[in-house]
């Protein structure tokens, strides 16, 4: 078997588990979102402010990934919601069975949100669907404005943009524009919200991007049950 | 064959390409180092930096990896020297191949220094060996200091660190001193140094390095040659 036919088999498999876990996400009407970008975009900085946004009975629960380090996860633990580290052991990119692994003992009756934070890698994750409903890419304004036209397929595959790191506008040369230009160049028509988790500067209307997407697909599913 | 097998036998071709490049740079007295980093560290802009001070007769090269586009090429460029880009069209790393194709119409008589720029990814190029002489990682001071630590394979296979953006220091939440103890825990002894390609700060000592690394691989051979 040659090495294109071997990782088309690996991905067909993850597909098919990818297929189960979006249905069981259905069924339970759980929002599901995959956060990728480069290492130190700012995903679980993003996170930890989410969570402390979050009303205390919400039902929301995280699975973070990385190399090797739970810091993540203790990280984000602090806010008393469901989470688990996915240590990948020098995997470039989670799959659904790390997921699914992960997800074996929760109850998925508890939960309207699951946030699964990828591991940092504006590359291999783009070709590892994970049953998400989107996935959401961060692109921080230290990184540059031509990252969409050098990453196009974590872009394109993308459903929104989020540009970190605005509050460090006035000390780096970068237009946001540009970059936002840029993505939607690769991906028309791209949602892009831009947010500064040291300030708190559009964090409302992140907070309210997830919770809108939820509703969306609550009522989609319930439209689907009774249709 | 299982995918491990095929990933195998794909890692062992490339290393037998890389000594032969490896031994090609030998005979040469070439010094050559790989860039590796997460995408935006800086590597592009640390070059331009690097070129603009080279002496107009400097005997140098670069090759620059990237999934798509050619902007850094055509960045590289303007400084006169050879300049190619290697698009790797969604891989997420260089390879020896890669190398061997794009120098196949340089002569490698005329070098002294051949700088290899990869993908943007914190995981993958630490896999493949393009035969240089040295990996160089670049970490920027808004990545955050547990880097070293979540992408250990890559920190443990470079010579040198390179902390870059040192001028947005007042202005993240960034500890340097931290961030070099992490690199030194997953590589003890590791060289480490800290440049701004915005304001100069620490580029007479980057260029330094360079200088000296290629006399001593230089005068390494020579003696090899001689005894």
């Amino acid at each position: 078997m040659s090495r294109v036919e071997v990782e088309k088999k690996v991905l067909n498999e993850n597909q098919i588990l990818a297929e189960q876990l979006r249905e069981r996400y259905r069924q339970q009407r759980i929002l599901c979102v995959n956060l990728v970008s480069s290492p130190g975009s700012g995903k679980t900085l993003l996170l930890e402010k989410t969570l402390e946004r979050m009303d205390k009975g919400a039902r929301v629960a995280l699975l973070t990934g990385d190399l090797q380090t739970e810091n993540d996860a203790k990280r984000l633990a602090k806010f008393g919601f469901p989470v688990k580290q996915i240590v990948t052991g020098g995997t470039c990119h989670l799959d659904a069975k790390m997921v699914e692994r992960h997800l074996a003992d929760w109850n998925l009756e508890d939960l309207d949100l699951l946030v699964v934070e990828n591991v940092g890698n504006l590359v291999c994750p783009s070709s590892y669907d994970l049953g998400e409903d989107a996935k959401i890419v961060l692109l921080s304004t230290t990184e540059g404005e031509d990252k969409p036209l050098k990453y196009p397929s974590m872009f394109f595959k993308a459903e929104l943009m989020v540009l970190t790191k605005i509050d460090l506008l006035p000390y780096v040369p970068f237009s946001a524009e540009l970059a936002k230009e840029n993505a939607r160049r690769v991906h028309p028509g791209m949602e892009i919200l831009e947010v500064s988790s040291t300030t708190g500067e559009g964090l409302e209307a992140w907070m309210d991007w997830l919770r809108k997407r939820q509703q969306q697909k609550s009522e989609k599913v319930l439209t689907e049950l009774r249709g």
